[in-house]
């Protein structure tokens, strides 16, 4: 076992991205070390950077990263086995579940809601002071908080990274359910929606209604299990969308189901316009604050009669059921993945993810850091 | 039996009320005719005369009326038994869903969704053309519409015209779902949001929060079970009023439930401030198309992670659970009939609840039609 | 058009079928008339034909078959479209649900569990009375039930024969829902059995154990969708099945959900202890009474903590959904159908179906008449 | 503060209960000590000391009692607050909830049902070793398991002493759902009954019967909101309990939801019976394995559509709208203690309670412990 690593630095708000050289810990009873293999970066991590965060304040400077995938380097009497009971030995490739809950809060307790968790920790979170090796952009990630809830998988890393974000997409479609034989839209090609097109089919859609862009993107969807491309930079009149998808629905009532992961405030209203009466819509695309948008709370909610359901963040069972989908590898998982890049060029994807995606040469769909590249 | 009776027909889009005499039909096999003790006059009959209702046009000349409870005065082989299986004979007192679904159309038997119903037909609803005595404003009401759902009941007319009403805050409720020992919020006072007050009290929610105006009505609110009244009209911030629901709920957290029966635009995100994080939002109160107003999709929607549900008319259950309500007579129903008027003063009823609810020098909160009087 | 058409009677408990010719009806108002293509031969019919139905009692003589594809030969003025909204002209393919509910009993509108309808009728279910050409044995069939629910497809009909069981494996896992990435135990591996494999994966169960045999069956299981056979002929010990089931889920702890559809008794307590703890059962198979079986109300069910849904009978919305996964194509649904009989073999299958399931020299999974033939 | 408490030791299956004297702890970091005011004797204290519990086994000697009512003594930097934020001091009463999991296994996190966690402690359940002061039945008890839940009350402490109870009476009805305007049968008439009665009646139910006797016991029941009484000792005949139930519900239909807390397998048949086709029934009485029953998996289950939960334990959730319901005093939750007793009559209690609950000439529903008495 070496005695340091190397970690990336968040210096400030849009602040620099630091690479350092740190010790690595002693190991506490109960811990573990995890050799990190991969770490994705997530929309809302880009949002961190910016100092963004609802609620819980951000604090500089701090370690990133919470799409984690390693390697067990080292055991003092923790993680022994995984959140299904299954033993962990050294060299193990585990998934850690970034959010650690106390258990005992009234959100934990009462209201039953843990991710609102009053004295909830994370990796990679920058909200915990500054403790080294507790992100995934670095080379090791000390498993020091108490509770933390870990899955073994012999994945490869490039598709083990996505348990996080699939995580975010079974939450999704949990909270809206998705009966089998029904239609269901996603608004929103990016990662999370990939993989809610997934989910969504997973979960018996019998027809999928990818709305987003560019042609790539769109591509991808057919391959995620989108029947349908609506492709928003060719159709960009919303009203013509709306009459597509109705198109596509039985009798031209309208989806069951919609799921928002695109962020953008215009898709709400649109969203429900594709909707039929007492249909089901889920936001789960709107982490970060982009502004409000006009709803109209009789034609949208009321006179139509829709069930709307706010998805956000994600918890440990959905987690071991995503995982279940990644391991029966019929979507492309991996080929989301479309920067694979090495600590020092961290701060290049954040400034890409900020402006136009574009990085080296291409758009990003999915930039992932390798640390040891 | 009379040979005519007096009926009120509504002549035109905000057109007058023209009050007529004519014969009764010679009664078809499976058909009833009631003699009309009393018909409430609803807010969407309202918007009907001013020639709105969402999707399904509106015919003039017609008949309205659709809050109805009347005595049985003959019965053509129909109507022998209630919805609940319980005899019927002359002189019984049954109170009619107004709503005859076909069972067999796409919203019928796909979607579920009767209400919907593609071939739908209802008393008093201005849509079928122009049948006299098909309408509640009016001495008698011909039950002629193939499988309409009745319920006999003993309670009096002043209460048992409440059975439509309820059901459509049986609706609601059913709906955003209410758990024993929750705090539900309801905004507005006018009967249904009375309405929505008592069944959520008999849904098990231990503290409830009247928010409206002004203090006669709040003085109700209390007697139809709020713990607490915040009065619109005194605070008339809306920060203030986020505050102090805030203050009544566990943890200052916020309320489990809000129900929306005001139809003031605003109301929603203000509503949606009540609630705790992962709370439930009941849309019930916008029939009618009042506007739009500002959401955000990250922080009223997504980073919240709230269900919201839009409760629109109700199915025959909702009445069936409705009686029952009605009857155990926990709340003083009847006391919501301030104007209790005769057929010819069906016009001036009408535009008192068209412009500022005053009606013989005092606030209209339930104006019915008594046709005999 | 044809003047008369071949028609099966029922002649009585375990009786005769009597091939007969008789007139086709003069159609009336909203009524079409089928040449049927094919119809299946339900478990449930051999059931009735002993003269066994819960409930409502059978008469005899009759006309039955209720799994039933047919091309419309003559509409007047009836099923110009279908359920979905999509037209339907001479010559195109429908599936009838053979149950057709009245929309305004108890049943249908106060407890909302239509199958359970007072007034219900149903093609081919020897209730009704007498009336030729109203049930699928025979080479034509009268849609003569107002309100008869109809899906129009281009399936085969070898494969739209099983729009009416796959209904019932919809609504099994409707009831007991299946969430993306749980593990789902089907005991029973006949056809509705295979059916609920299929509608268990579809609806996004990443392991699906199948539990039945013999060896033919549990080959078909796998193309079914099951990834783990249990022949209940090599495996004959309870406990060691138990054992098995329970090495195939997360951690041994259980199975998320068991799907009965073996209709034997002792298959219950054994699925229970399938489950994990706070797991879902539910119960499709037993549509006949096959006698009880002991249950320990502590050991199975309180300190289990399970949740038990019957699954009985279908509505329409299941069939919409099962046609949308009968189109997908996914399984190989015809290969269920190991006999094509005529209409003057109805009485073997029958019995074979009562006794060993062996006609022709092979095991019956699917028999169907087929009265052209 | 003093320097020892008495304490009540458990020695084994079936044996003595020791009153004996020891030293108090010295408090650590997070922990508080409370003055035991009040502790109930529980069914499941009465299985427990014969040895018997699902799942886990039991230790001997140890220390029992877990419906506990106390006021802090003194807090070293733990429970400053309860579950709902509440601020608590030295002198406050509170009720803690017995069960503490662990948050991060199996149980906790995956299949969310943290009742069966891998790692739970709890106060009073002889599962621990052998601390002493970590049980009701004492004068002191030491809230030493991180973690706890705790809820502030100024209720008395002979009603704050059913919120355990309550709280299983909150889930049974939680997982079985009461619809408002329902009809709901209760089996059985002990203290679970009793406040099943009053939480089926609070979440809306419109019509409450209750099966059970002797005559006190119903004449309680009544008073939790029972409005028709079936003395089962009066009628001895199941089949006609079943007529007179089926008498009081709609149409002689059935009930909507039945509740078994009667703990005796005959119950569970006969309340199916007492059900609607598609009814609901929660199994709350079968803590203790009483025996098999014979279940029809057809006439009970498959044709009967139902839906049977299975209710166990309870966690904070239960506690804290158990609590709301406690306070709002709309049922005589005190008058249920029958016998209030000293530490020195523990076993007293234990031995009525296994043989014909009859202590002090009178039938015990509710025994309590009073340590200071």
């Amino acid at each position: 076992m070496a005695d340091s690593g190397r970690v990336i630095v968040t210096m400030g708000p849009r602040g620099a991205f630091e690479l350092r050289e740190h010790p690595l810990p002693k190991l506490e009873q109960g811990t573990a070390l995890l050799r990190t293999e991969m770490c994705g970066i997530c929309g809302t991590d880009v949002h961190y950077w910016a100092g963004y965060r609802p609620t819980i304040p951000i604090r500089f400077p701090g370690i990133m990263g919470h799409e984690i995938v390693g390697t067990v380097v080292e055991q003092n009497g923790g993680y022994l086995t995984d959140a299904l009971g299954r033993p962990i030995k050294p060299g193990d490739r585990i998934v850690p579940a970034p959010l650690v809950t106390c258990g005992a809060c009234y959100w934990c307790q009462i209201a039953r809601e843990p991710v609102k968790c009053l004295n909830g920790k994370a990796y990679g979170h920058l909200g915990d002071g500054y403790p080294y090796h507790t992100g995934g952009y670095g080379q090791y990630l000390y498993l020091c908080l108490p509770g933390t809830t870990v899955f073994r998988t012999d994945l490869p890393p490039e598709v083990a990274v996505f348990l996080e974000p699939i995580s975010i997409a079974v939450t999704a479609v949990d909270k809206v359910r998705v009966n089998p034989g029904e239609t269901v839209v996603v608004q929103g090609t990016g990662n999370i929606g990939l993989l809610c097109l997934a989910v969504a089919r997973e979960a018996g859609a019998s027809r999928v209604i990818a709305v987003g862009g560019p042609a790539a993107r769109l591509e991808l969807a057919r391959r995620f299990g989108a029947d349908v491309l609506i492709d928003i930079g060719q159709i960009s009149d919303p009203q013509q969308r709306i009459e597509m998808v109705r198109a596509h629905t039985p009798g031209g009532h309208g989806a069951d189901v919609v799921i928002e992961a695109a962020g953008v405030p215009a898709a709400v209203p649109e969203g429900i316009d594709f909707l039929r009466y007492g249909g089901r819509f889920c936001e789960v695309g709107h982490f970060a604050d982009a502004g409000t948008v006009p709803i109209n709370p009789s034609t949208h909610l009321c006179a139509k009669c829709i069930t709307l359901v706010g998805a956000w963040s994600s918890l440990p069972d959905s987690f071991a059921r995503g995982l279940n989908i990644l391991e029966a590898a019929k979507y492309p998982f991996g080929d989301m993945v479309t920067h694979r890049l090495p600590l020092e060029r961290t701060g290049e994807a954040f400034h890409a993810l900020s402006s136009d995606y574009m990085l080296d040469g291409r758009e990003i769909i999915k930039a992932v850091i390798a640390p040891w590249e």
